[in-house]
Parts: structure tokens; C-alpha cells; sequence
């Protein structure tokens, strides 16, 4: 995949991404590619859903496994606007899938390079080629604007 | 809480892995205790539903959540059959669960305390307490029994 094809995929996540920052919610967006296609979409939903498992990423696996019929996402490119936590790079190895692309780092829960590297990890059945830094700004920016926002109205 | 009563609610993930069993998938069950009561209850069904994500302790989780309408699960108690596999560990931190017991350790993908114990990593921002061994006989035993059956089908 090119640079270009990259970030139209990461510009996708930052949509869902906004549709969470509209909603009241912490701005994260993630979408799943197979074969040039976008088969899943999601973004954080914890405050609305009230479930500690809404992340975006974990939305997105989910649509992806009903679109392919399917727990195995081989062949699947994921996008993610920040690194993805515990609950989600494991169900990325659970799901199989081979690459991630994220934007901005996460320094207090990221383990795709930060605190850790569950994707690299030989131990476990599946590992997954990582890529960060894709529209890293923009993806940090949403962040940023975001918990600004909700210093100013505290 | 004492033995008899962790031995009490780890019989009832038992139930929850038999139902697993039944349904041909491997027999792992989960239950969530709120104030001495099930709030909630899952048991793998990733075959039957083809979603990567529907581990029990994760389908226990999102019926806790639901019950409680509340992503944050201070103040309960997780019982599972098997060690929790990254993504759900990631998923006890995410809802902040105080206390986790499990029966068998996991020697492939555990991680509370076989591989790595992402529970106790003082970088998150949430720790679990982990008892492990409640029930181990019994809770190994289904899963030898299923495998053994699995390779005596192919």
C-alpha cells in the first residue's frame, strides 16, 4: 500500500473520529480494509453505550467480522487514529489480523510500540506488521482540541 | 470472599463453559458478581457467531455493563474458567474490575501471570487483584475433554 492509499484510509478513521468528537467523545476513529475496501467503521462510543468495550478499534473488528462471515480477518489492513490499548491490539491477534497503521502514539495505554509491543510479541499464535505516524498530526490535533474543550467547560 | 464461596461462582462458569461445550466450542465460561450477585454471564461463542471479540469473559463484561448501565465495573468480581487472553485483559482494566479468579492458567496466550501479567503493570491505570487455581481440576479437565474429542473426530 502507498503513502497516498495510507493516508486516504487514516482520513477515513479521523471521519469516525469526528463523528465521536460531535457525540461527546473521546475522538478516536479506526476503519478495516480488505482488498481496498473499507469493510468495517467505528468510533469510541463508551459514553453513549455505557460499555468499557466500545473502543473504536473493537466496533470496527466487529462490522468487519459480520461483512466476511467471519472471525478471521487476514488480508485485513487496519486503521486506527491512536495506538491501540490492551483490550484492542489483543483482538487484533485474536481476529488475525496482519497490518496496523495508527497515527498518534498513546504514552499512557499504547502497547502497538509504546508501553509495549503485543503485536510483536513470538509467544503469542499470531504477530501483525505495525506502521505508525500516519497523519499523526491530525490524529493528535482531534485529541488536543478535544480535552481542551472539556478543561474550558470544567 | 472465602473458598466456598469462590468455589460457588467459579461452578457457575463451569455451567457457562458446559453450555460452550455443547455448542462445540471450546468450553471456556465467565461470570461477573456484583454484591454476592451475577450481574453478569457469558461462555465463548466465537464459532457460532464468527466474532473474533466473543470470548466469554467479554460477553460477561457487556452484560455487567448493561446491567449495572455503566461501563465501570468497580467493586466486582470476575470468575473464569481459563486465564484471560490479551484482549481480555485489556477489557478488565478497560471496565476497572477489582478482582479476577481464574481456574487453568493458559500457557499460550495467558496473561495474568503465565506469558506477562498485564493486570499488575503499574504504567496502566488500573490493577486487578488475581487469584488463580479455584476449581483448576475441573476447569482443565472440560478443555482436555473437548480437545481429546476434537482429535478424535478428524
Amino acid at each position: 500500500m502507498d503513502q497516498e492509499q495510507k493516508e486516504y484510509f487514516m482520513n477515513e478513521a479521523l471521519k469516525e473520529a469526528k463523528l465521536a468528537f460531535d457525540a461527546g467523545e473521546i475522538p478516536i476513529g479506526c476503519v478495516l480494509v480488505y482488498k481496498g475496501k473499507i469493510i468495517g467503521r467505528g468510533h469510541n462510543l463508551r459514553q453513549a453505550s455505557q460499555q468499557a468495550i466500545d473502543h473504536a478499534e473493537i466496533l470496527a473488528i466487529s462490522q468487519a467480522n459480520r461483512q466476511l462471515a467471519s472471525w478471521r480477518l487476514a488480508g485485513c489492513q487496519l486503521f486506527v487514529t491512536l495506538e491501540p490499548c490492551p483490550m484492542c491490539a489483543g483482538a487484533i491477534l485474536n481476529a488475525r489480523i496482519d497490518e496496523v497503521y495508527y497515527g498518534a502514539a498513546d504514552l499512557k495505554a499504547g502497547v502497538a510500540g509504546t508501553l509495549m509491543n503485543l503485536l510483536n510479541d513470538g509467544r503469542f499464535n499470531h504477530q501483525a506488521y505495525i506502521e505508525k505516524g500516519i497523519l499523526e498530526d491530525k490524529c493528535l490535533g482531534i485529541l488536543q482540541t478535544f480535552f481542551k474543550q472539556v478543561r474550558k467547560e470544567k
